[in-house]
């Protein structure tokens, strides 16, 4: 008999298999290993950056919203208090702001109908991918390097991840091309594709505009989903502002992540899909892909947090609706860390005298940095205990081999003076490894 | 080739089958059905009563949660500024909070390590599902008639759920003993048993405490893993207090989800899974199950927003951690709406006279009535229409056949004019029906 005797536990052989996937582990690291040398000059984990947050504004926001709601609304004090209280609509209650803040920064129209109000992207990300994936045959396609959560989201759902190569310039479309093909040949049904054209986690890479045209194009004639996530997308280090393929989307080809964690706070853990796509049922009956997403939301957390979506409701409120603007200090800041990391790379690491490269991303919070040896979590540790600068290993993000000289650097919640300290430190690291060599 | 053209957007037929399961379609018809007949008086979904809560509270509640930081761990404002506004521990920042309110309220003694805070209850039933149902051999038990939310986690999963009856006394274990061996005569593997001991959703019945004692020895002997879901434990009817089965658990055999929704508020969406079972790695390495859950919770919602922990970690933190004592008003309040329903059906069905039955719970949201012809959608719709008074099939909690006659009626969060005023209307349509009969 399998399993464990009366008094000895489980054995995690007994476990999902997804358990014992180092995927699994990857964001967990991410999150937890600063804490492990809280001295270390971090560029590991993407968080945003919290000095302009303030404690206090919780309670203005919490304030604005109830106050949205009795005067702009027109709700009574009871139907207020039932709105922050109780359980809500599954789909969520601010979709209405966030139609008309994508609608102004983003220039993506759409009935708020279509949208799914989410605790952060990642649930979205369950939800699409549980809805899509419905049988053993259906793949995953993801960009490779990818974002692990919609990986290990998939590998939640025991669905197969196919990678299609990065270029220097985003997705590589004759790969994605012979890819599909491949996939095909298997007998297996190409559902869907992931991909963040603008500044991509982990590589900082984006997409230009006419390469967004041809995907929109191929996705059509291959009858292919873009799962289009845009974290990071007003985050343009060099003001250049390209358009989301969504709102080129004529189509219906596109489900569109977004994310309140970088432009408001990943506290409230507020994210949201568009997802408009009608759906006919067998019967005829059409309805929304977002309504179909609101029967598996009902089953994975009810609903989002009233409090949260009240909180990122209220900022939305007090800024009218247009975050861009509201993030005009959060853009400049980035701008100027991204700015700042490039120049300490070129001062402390010349390129004409040591053998280690790097992109140089449009925006966002990732740039790549190429070694002339292994960049592996032996390494990793060393960097860390020996010299206090903290990064990651670029294997991480590669579902199969890939990286493996590669360390990726996030910039996002530093300062430019821990910038360039961290750049000195690693310089101080690497070229005493390459001066070994 | 499957799938959609072009343009014609996506067959409800290429979805995941559990989006054509009408069990995914019953929470959400039980959190709107209420909109839809706005004068009628609703016995349908469990929600809590608000009455009691004041919407001014939350920024309170997040000013102890701060002071509590400051003061009591000693955190510099930097660090309460981070702890309210970025990522943080995957398995959440109120645990020991949690940890010393259980250890109060219901005399579960734990190590906050085995705690892990989920987005509402419901978010810690797919994460223990996930980690436990490895294999398609894998099913989980289910009493039945049964919760709802259970049931649809398992379908997004893929997983089989197998129905253990419902005695008046809770679980039949005779039953779940023959359910046993057929389940393993098929040669499939029972990983668990989903029960709400106390006040269960939605048959209203509890188990007696020897039954429990019989229960965990035989999940003992069977090597069977106990699901306990307690989110209406303190609101007994006759104030009469059962341990709880994690209370009386020696040998790590029950998995305990909590829930804040009825205790604190639903709008907060804080829920937690007691998972301190150890778990053994191939390489003898030893983990706890809540660390397991951890990586799974990485992959689903990143973390409980930490807004809505800091709320309930107020709230806590005010009630110097025990809830009990805070819920007392409340308590009373479910007490006596208990007692006026059972009075008001007396009054107007007195069984004596009609053929109408129901249970008499010992405490709890819900009742059953037993009525003696089919109570389905189409009586609802008449009930509700020309009525005013709204109740559930209780069909719909059945995974096969079963609850064909019978309704159940929640009276949480009504008042008790509106409960006599709801029966009344109920007798009146029931009775013109049994008239007529």
């Amino acid at each position: 008999m399998r399993g464990p005797g009366p008094d000895t536990g489980l054995r995690a052989a007994d476990l999902h298999s997804s358990l014992s996937d180092p995927l699994l582990d990857v964001m967990n690291f991410l999150n937890e290993v600063t804490l492990r040398y809280p001295d270390a000059v971090s560029f590991g984990p993407g968080r945003p950056y919290d000095g302009f947050f303030e404690v206090d504004r919780i309670s203005t926001y919490l304030d604005t919203y109830t106050r949205y709601l009795e005067q702009d609304l027109g709700r009574t004090p009871e139907e207020v208090r039932t709105a922050l209280f109780q359980y809500g609509r599954t789909n969520g209650q601010i979709h209405e702001l966030v139609a008309r803040t994508i609608a102004q920064d983003e220039d993506i129209h759409t009935d708020p109908s279509g949208i799914v109000i989410t605790v952060g992207c990642q649930e979205a990300m369950v939800l699409v991918l549980r809805a899509l994936l419905a049988d053993p045959d259906d793949v995953l396609l993801v960009t490779d390097p990818g974002y692990v959560g919609i990986t290990g989201a998939a590998r939640l759902l025991g669905a197969e991840t196919v990678p299609v190569p990065e270029d220097g310039a985003g997705l590589d479309l004759d790969a994605l091309r012979s890819t599909l093909a491949a996939v095909r040949a298997r007998g297996k049904r190409p559902r869907a594709l992931y991909v963040i054209p603008d500044f991509s986690n982990p590589s900082g890479t984006s997409m230009p505009t006419p390469k967004r045209h041809e995907l929109l194009d191929l996705a059509a004639e291959e009858d292919l989903l873009l799962l289009e996530d845009n974290p990071y997308g007003f985050f343009s280090r060099t003001g250049e502002r390209r358009p989301t393929l969504k709102s080129l989307d004529s189509r219906h080809r596109v489900i569109y992540f977004g994310s309140f964690a970088k432009t408001c706070f990943p506290g409230a853990r507020v994210g949201y899909v568009l997802a408009d796509q009608p759906v006919t049922g067998d019967d005829g009956r059409r309805t929304l892909l977002a309504d179909e997403l609101s029967k598996i939301k009902s089953m994975v957390t009810v609903n989002t947090p009233a409090l949260a979506q009240a909180v990122i409701g209220g900022m939305l409120v007090a800024h009218d609706c247009r975050l861009r603007d509201a993030n005009k200090d959060l853009i400049d800041f980035y701008r100027g860390n991204m700015e700042a990391l490039l120049g300490a790379l070129a001062r402390h690491l010349p390129q004409d005298r040591w053998q280690v490269r790097w992109n140089v991303p449009d925006g966002g919070f990732f740039l790549v940095l190429t070694l002339p040896f292994a960049a592996d979590n032996a390494l990793l540790e060393e960097s860390a205990r020996d010299y206090g600068v903290i990064w990651t290993p670029m294997s991480s993000f590669y579902l199969g081999a890939g990286g493996e000289h590669q360390i990726r650097l996030s910039a996002s919640y530093l300062t430019p003076d821990q910038i360039e300290e961290g750049v000195r430190r690693l310089a101080s690291h690497l070229t005493r490894r390459m001066g070994q060599g």
